[in-house]
């Protein structure tokens, strides 16, 4: 699981973060790679490499769109969303839809591409009263509720009172117990990552509702993106046009200096940032 | 849910329980129906029935093998287990599957049913020595556990050393989360009733390794057979070949007497019966 680990679990102090950099070639001995092209590549954070044409992947220049989004919305994390809801969760056109740590960098494209693929109303939950007005406000939610202030479970069917479709939990524990409460029959629920265990030392008792799969028919499923990237080509296919007509927006943190990344992974953690947290180097 | 109701869930006082019957017609005025034929009905526990033609369902006759199996392995129990095995968990030639509650109707069919479809190893647990003796000698089983002798949790990984593709789970709880344990990455778990949570009085804790949904890819659902039947069809038509070739075993508890009814149907809640229940009129 060593491979896709960066994507579910949480980091063993020791283990190395690699994180995905994007930049331009800026000097190029391949016929394949011409300079000027923007690159994506896993060579760590540096401002200068030198390695094989093969171990950078070029990616398209959108007219007024950051290269920066190929680390986040248009790339792993958006794919991460449109992965979840269409190949995991099969959204439907009209469906409610119900996200959990829906100001994250993967919520935020998770409401946005479901309204796009024809969601119907789309609900997200989320850590403070600023979250929750972006959620409505800039990414699309029809409806947000900070699950700090509310009981999940009280909250959910207030805010979903024609039940939920689809469930795309960025969160576990209490938000899936409630999901668990109101999804519609043949309702689908996409597991991706577990916020809310990572600081567990013990394992925590799951939802005390697992019989509602049986009586409604749903189905639950985890995955780890490293097994569907050839839906990559689709997705960009897919979210190119509506990020050029204006449809998609996002959030990028960006902190300078490689000296400030640990700050920022652990403010990261914490819940401190809104969409994608990015290090300039 | 009410047409679905007694595949899944308890039976509420005062519920009307209506049990499908098998006979044949013995007097006819319609010409859809010979005097002769198999049927299926819903008429009730009674003798004789007289009713619209359209209200009986011709099954065929097999020779040297008993109208009854169309109430069980053959019916409604044996597409449970075939449903299950499929259309839900993806059933893949060699896949290692444990079935738990594997004595009951419904598991002595689906560890026959896996192993003609291709499965590997066949894993099941039942509630008494007996059962468990009849899973490896009679119903092709290839390991079988005493679950009230064992920690379930402690003994399925020595049951199953290289893990669990598919899980027929007809019993939730300890077994659910023990079956978590030892999934294999993309592995897929069919959940078919909950009869461990039948007696429950309040709601009882899920599984505390949920994680592994998420980093083991795995998929659970949920099934009530009524939005199934259009396979019955192609059940049938895998079953019937399979049957006159000896390779379908079964058994049946017969009660005789509609007056002991009552008493069959409280064996049968309390794990006393080996095989379909079934009261002769």
């Amino acid at each position: 699981m060593n491979d896709t680990r960066s994507y579910v679990a949480p980091f063993a102090l020791g283990e190395t973060i690699t994180g995905g950099a994007v930049g331009r070639v800026i000097e190029s001995a391949s016929d394949s790679l011409e300079v000027g092209t923007a690159v994506l590549h896993q060579h760590g954070w540096t401002d200068i490499i030198q390695a094989d044409a093969e171990t950078f992947r070029p990616v398209p220049d959108i007219d007024g769109v950051p290269l920066s989004v190929h680390l986040h919305i248009l790339g792993m994390t958006g794919l991460t969303a449109y992965v979840g809801l269409t190949a995991i969760a099969g959204l439907n056109k009209g469906d409610t839809v119900f996200v959990s740590g829906a100001a994250g960098a993967v919520g935020t494209a998770v409401g946005q591409i479901a309204k796009q693929l024809g969601a119907g109303r789309v609900i997200g939950s989320a850590g403070s009263a600023d979250k929750v007005a972006l959620l409505t406000e800039k990414y699309g939610y029809d409806e947000a509720f900070n699950y700090k202030e509310v009981n999940v479970r009280e909250q959910l069917p207030k805010s979903a009172p024609d039940g939920v479709d689809v469930y795309y939990d960025n969160v576990g524990g209490d938000h899936l117990e409630a999901a668990l409460d109101v999804m519609n029959d043949g309702g689908r629920i996409a597991l991706c990552g577990a916020i809310s265990g990572y600081n567990a030392t013990d394992r925590t008792p799951g939802p005390d509702n697992m019989a509602n799969i049986i009586t409604r028919g749903l189905k639950l499923e985890g995955f780890t993106l490293a097994n569907y990237l050839d839906l990559a080509p689709e997705f960009r296919e897919k979210m190119s046009p509506w990020f050029a007509e204006g449809k998609i927006t996002y959030d990028e943190t960006v902190v300078d200096g490689i000296e400030n990344t640990v700050d920022a992974f652990l403010n990261m953690m914490r819940g401190g940032n809104t969409g994608k947290m990015l290090v300039r180097i």
